[in-house]
């Protein structure tokens, strides 16, 4: 028998659903859940219907919005001519966070991985290439994750656009030791990168 | 102009409320919840609701239950003559774990700290006093936090009880170096009490 009343077993069980909360953190949440006044507690689940009912994909970009457009495609400062395709929406907010990219998202909603039975038809790949040759887009920046799926969604994408706008320009983000970073602790491919992309001094 | 959606914001800092979940989790966990299907993420917002309505304390013990008395309380088989004194319902958890304890709790909900004007009277235990003068327990284990905090409450509760029911046996979980620990890591309180608490090889 479980000491937890079926409640809070079922609460910790949910919690437990998360990313990187095991059963033991789960615990903690949910007895402090349980401690919270009602105001909080029903803040947190009122929180989470809200955005499951309120936020859809922006129609456009594919990020997260909570209209039919999301906010970076309506703001009419970002530049037009510039497009950052990245794997999933929670990518779009650290390379915003830096403040250096003046341009819009594509937002593919994964990337390639034949094992897993993902398909470019189940990307935001086709929209990508009519968005970018229905548009004034001069630059594509591919900006999917540097692990084996997202470098095979990069190469992908680059040879279809290639083919079908050839006037458009496709970059990637650059690989390399990330800022901080010790070399002697540099794993022998992010090294080899480095070497591969060093620039002069 | 933030990036995310209001509803996005919202559930962000709801979940950066919890404990140990800092901006940037709580930014991962959100776009897990956004992603997740509608029932899972429903689930989590219902557990909170329910958690919140159904769990009360126990009127004997004060653990959390999901009626009037707790799972424990109710449990016929365990032992009536010996209780054990914890502060937090959460306390209960991990002497359940160790399969050793037969008897029943009594949870204070916190332990004495006049700096942030808790007083017995904020604490069950007056209650406690009652429950060990009118029933037939034999040994109260006190199982604060070894804190000071935890320490205080333990000493005020065995003069009280030592005044009130003599016959009473009251203990203390034992002090020492946890299991599997490092001599050379131990700090010095702790490596005085074990030294203090030796036993008999």
């Amino acid at each position: 028998m479980s000491t937890n009343a079926p409640p809070i077993q079922r609460l910790i069980s949910e919690l437990a659903k998360l990313p990187g909360i095991g059963t033991r953190t789960a615990q903690r949440l949910a007895f402090h859940i349980l401690r919270a006044d009602d105001v909080d507690a029903n803040g947190l689940a009122d929180a989470i219907r809200e955005v499951k009912e309120r936020i859809g994909l922006c129609e456009e970009c594919f990020n997260l919005a909570d209209g039919p457009r999301c906010r970076i495609c309506l703001d009419e400062r970002r530049d037009t001519a510039i497009l950052c395709v990245v794997e999933e929406p929670g990518d779009v907010i650290p390379i915003e966070r830096t403040h250096e990219f003046p341009g819009r998202y594509h937002v593919l909603g994964g990337a390639l991985s034949p094992i897993d039975g993902i398909d470019p038809d189940d990307l935001k790949i086709t929209e990508l290439y009519e968005r970018v040759a229905h548009s004034e887009v001069k630059e594509v920046v591919l900006a999917t994750n540097p692990t084996t799926t997202g470098e095979a969604t990069a190469l992908h994408i680059a040879d279809g656009l290639r083919e079908r706008s050839p006037a458009v320009t496709v970059t990637r983000l650059a690989s390399g030791l990330p800022v901080g970073a010790d070399l002697e602790y540099a794993d022998e491919v992010t090294l080899s990168r480095a070497l591969a992309g060093r620039r002069p001094a």
